[in-house]
């Protein structure tokens, strides 16, 4: 990893009394590569039970804390979850930096999802600094088309003006979703999202990876997101070996980086490990996917698509 | 009981200068033991009238009086109640601790629940203070899977923070429940349910016990809590050697202990009293059912099942 | 009339700086006696002009003044009135003391009910200062079984709150209403909205009588209410003679006194003067129905239900 | 015109210190006679363009300013508009007294109306300041038996509130309105809402005419207004003789006033200006329909009937 | 263009301390003639990515940044954009002044729009201030006819007033549409707009150009705006020959400009250059349409119809 940060440019509602604790927070981040290896973990919400625990899952999944075990000592950039999360384990875990995920539902309704706040930012900052520990940013998700879309737009654009204000960086998820969506992994409607991101000020998207996933279509929606840098989730690849070319691919047409949760915390301590330090070598590295599949004993095809 | 408090590990979010406050609470909900036996007392408007007036139950219920005659002795960790019994019962009964159910709704509605705050934590404090009653910790109730688990999940994380902001103790109830819920016993959807509280932040959950009721469910439940304390409803047979039974297995497979209503303010005063002193003695002393039953006058079956 | 008030229990949110002001507002609002004799105005928002201009109505019932007239000479506890008609008569009529109904809505919607704020706690006893008339408490309605239930119980528990607070007294209409409620009339209904009012903490609570109208269901409705008084309306018979007899049922097996309009303002000063006389006899000193209906020339069928 | 202001009765809510400018305000509106003749200018809003524009209306009314340069100088109490049109003309045309309608509604949506504030009494009185015309009150609207008639309600009892805590009268205009109200015409449901403004605290109340235009049911309906003045429509018919019978017959049974717009600003300024000549010396001076059509060149048919 | 700045006149919330920032703002936005040349940038979340990539559509304008480089040196009175893109991109490109357009919605929901706010104006001045660019005024959009007009009228109520306080300009975009509304194309439905625009006090309105467009459409829209000035969208013709006589026919019968935005940021940096210089040579020098096509390289039919 580098060792002189990246440079950066600031989002202008980053008042200037901030901008460098905006700039820390965005090379811890970043690793100082301007590039983001975030490890999702805000599903015991999103999806309930059935994620962390069942056949092929291993079975430490199903207690939180073993979550915090993989992220502390690995190379990512944040661990992405909700307070209550951080406020229980957060303490205990403090060699990595977090993303506090502001809203979030449960996966029990049809129809057209809504999100709602279950924190602020203020409060997560409260939250790091009671616990002890490195607040680098916050995230929000938005699912566009959803009938609700105007609530969580506005709500997110407040939080971006927010985290700006006190130094941090907004992430915000972008889901086309809802009963008026009709192909959900296009790239024209990814693309839209992406530029709706930037339209928000959002320093980064996680967006889902488009169908199919070309050179062309990822180059669609990284130059859509202007300065807006894009995540991906991490392929919908079944097995280990195409999970990364996937990931490979969205790198080099220009993606910023990976989010991943479920494909990593579904997996023993060991096992996860060797994913995430073989996501790092090619995000910060720029390793091949082959060189890091070689040197990694990772072949298990994984059982869920990645989120 | 124990002479010696447990220790425990504190919410990020409760304050240095509330830890104190806070482990008092800690203790006197949990009688220095880190188990629960809560009664709960929220029925006059969750279920109107008729938990406390007809066929099978003592006639003493129908006074709310009752509830709080069969609190006052007993050595229960809190009394669960609504903000207007407090302020009309809690200044005569102050030998019990109470909890202060914020949220309400009747069972005349069919559908989606929904359950509001009918007072704050603060307001709930200051009750307290003016009624003379020790106040361990506010209780709040959410619907997963209602269309309206968004704002309850909203408003509960709210809480937890303004409880453990003040000291206090945060119980939710957490019931899946609504159109789109299948099967409300189900354990992987309870599993859900203890993700979600811990999630949040809250401290304890109260959860309906799931069917099949067995070592391994209960386990399942219990570890998806993670730091988050589990309480189950006092079981669903009939027979007070069955109810008794299945707190044992609750408690023998990690539950934090019991959430017990109907199935002891239905009963006279004896009665309740001769329940209550056996649940304690199998939540605080490890007592077995079997030597409880062999003590105590407990045979009668019980008429409902317990919520 | 008793020359000495009686003794009261003071719900805990009512400060203690407040618990003189809230013993002379319960004082006045009794008459010292302990029971309420409240005359209900609001019927003008609520059925609009059909109470108040027709066959068998008095022709001075239209013009608003004839209630004032009505009220201000006549031993009741309070006249309650929304706000506008405490404004524009008031500070004319200020021999009775008023209780401000705070929500309203009319008659014209059918299916789930809701009333709405049309004044808050702290606006009526700027109202009542600067009319100089006595303001003993406030009043609110809930519509039990209405989708709409959980705003107004929500709101009805802040009413209670802000009127203890000020050493007001609180007045809760409780009607069971709503395309999911069946029978209105039912003792168990009707129990369990006792039961509500108690759990919000109300001082006294309106109900409708139960049908059939027996002591047994007055009995358990009381009971179920606790410490929160129970007022019904005054009886759903015809006759002067059966509504007279209705109450002293009512009044024998527990209720704390009656609230009646349309069979009042109805009529024409006289014979309004006559009925309320009648009620106050019955109500403060124990009269039996057959002493106040031979003193008193009340013979004339009422031509509607008392609401 | 009077030389001295007539006695009113004071709304209780009109603190001591501003009775003295409520009275201002009250002989201003009224112009010392205690009746009112109001230039209602608020269509642009509620009925679009289509009050402005086409066959039978004069080709200035489709201009803004046509509307100010009628009210300039006609001895009209006050002329209702919403913000916008007083920010932009208000300065310009100063001569005659405004009433700020604070709220609005495009007549584009069918079903249940409602309709919303576009500002509030503060900035209506903020506005007047800076632009340096006289405000004599404030205008609402309220929908009733619409399912939004709560909100409706709601808003307008605050703003009759703020009204009067700063001096100004409060004017509702109350409509019946919506699809569960049958007919908005019949005498009964008119009476009713002028009931409700009295429950408001109203000042004045803006009515349809009911029909039959009657003298007893004009009797009725301000009867059950109480001390609320009412002003109605200026009658539906077509011809100008109609028009000024009719609101003879308002004015002999007990209105307070006329509320008219399209009649008036649909037409020239000149026959504009002779029709409100003739409507003041009706009101103002007890002229009679007669002498007033004799004097007076109004004979052409009105094309539509009077809002 | 002039030398010196057109005399205005100030809506009367415009405070006198912020007479002068208001009429510089003026004087900016019309380039000191009164009329407005507005480049619309708003589309990135009004219609996602359809109208940056694709057939037709020069391929730099996928890149948000396309938009910028565009506005920043041509004759433009201002550029409307989110706030996010004003965040990212305004601070690099500041010869152009701007328009915060505060609220916005996708276009993936059928149905009665609603667009939220994702900026208030106070966050909007603050962007600027530290962006360092020109803030002339705020826009908003209303959808009159859709059942959430009322939410949206209220809303660019208040932002109007805002702007004005703030001495900023104020351009309402207003759009009739929903499922009640059968012709947005109408000329009384656009007149129609255009009044309650006036009536909210904006400064600017931009509607759709009426079909048919005849001179007494467009005379008659203008007239019932009043003071408030309206721009329409550049025409619907296909043809650079159609586009500007359409504007011209606009011109000549009273728009005070013209917004445009796919027309323009959908070409080449050197063909949107073109079309700005010959829209601002008819805009700001009374240029026909022949000279300025005569003139400039502009043939290729346009792609889209203007929205």
């Amino acid at each position: 990893m580098p060792n002189h940060p990246t440079k950066i440019i600031y989002p202008a509602d980053v008042p200037k009394a901030k901008r460098s604790l905006y700039n820390s927070n965005w090379q811890l981040l970043t690793k100082k590569t301007g590039r983001l290896l975030l490890l999702a973990g805000d599903q015991r919400i999103e999806h309930l039970n059935s994620d962390f625990f069942g056949p092929g899952i291993d079975q430490a999944d199903n207690d939180p804390e073993h979550f915090f075990q993989i992220a502390d000592k690995m190379p990512i950039g944040a661990a992405a979850v909700h307070y209550g999360l951080a406020s229980w384990y957060g303490q205990h875990y403090r060699r990595t930096a977090y993303v506090i995920k502001l809203n979030g539902k449960t996966n029990l309704l049809p129809g057209d999802p809504i999100s709602r706040c279950l924190a602020g930012v203020g409060q997560a900052i409260a939250l790091a600094k009671q616990a002890g520990f490195r607040l680098a940013g916050v995230g929000y998700t938005i699912y566009l088309g959803s009938q609700h879309e105007g609530q969580m737009m506005a709500e997110a654009s407040e939080i971006i003006r927010q985290a700006h204000a006190q130094g941090l960086l907004a992430i915000v998820w972008i889901y086309p979703k809802g009963v008026n969506v009709k192909n959900e992994n296009d790239a024209e409607i990814i693309a839209g999202a992406a530029g709706v991101a930037v339209s928000l000020g959002a320093d980064f998207v996680k967006l889902k990876a488009p169908k199919p996933l070309t050179v062309k279509n990822i180059q669609r929606i990284v130059q859509a997101a202007g300065k807006t840098k894009v995540v991906f989730a991490g392929g919908s690849s079944r097995t280990a070996g195409q999970v990364f070319k996937d990931i490979q691919v969205q790198l080099a047409a220009g993606a910023a980086g990976v989010a991943i949760g479920r494909n990593i915390h579904q997996r023993s301590l060991t096992e996860a490990s060797n994913w995430l330090r073989g996501l790092a070598a090619m995000i910060y590295e720029q390793k091949t996917a082959e060189q890091v599949l070689s040197r990694l004993k990772i072949n298990k095809p994984s059982r869920h698509k990645i989120k």
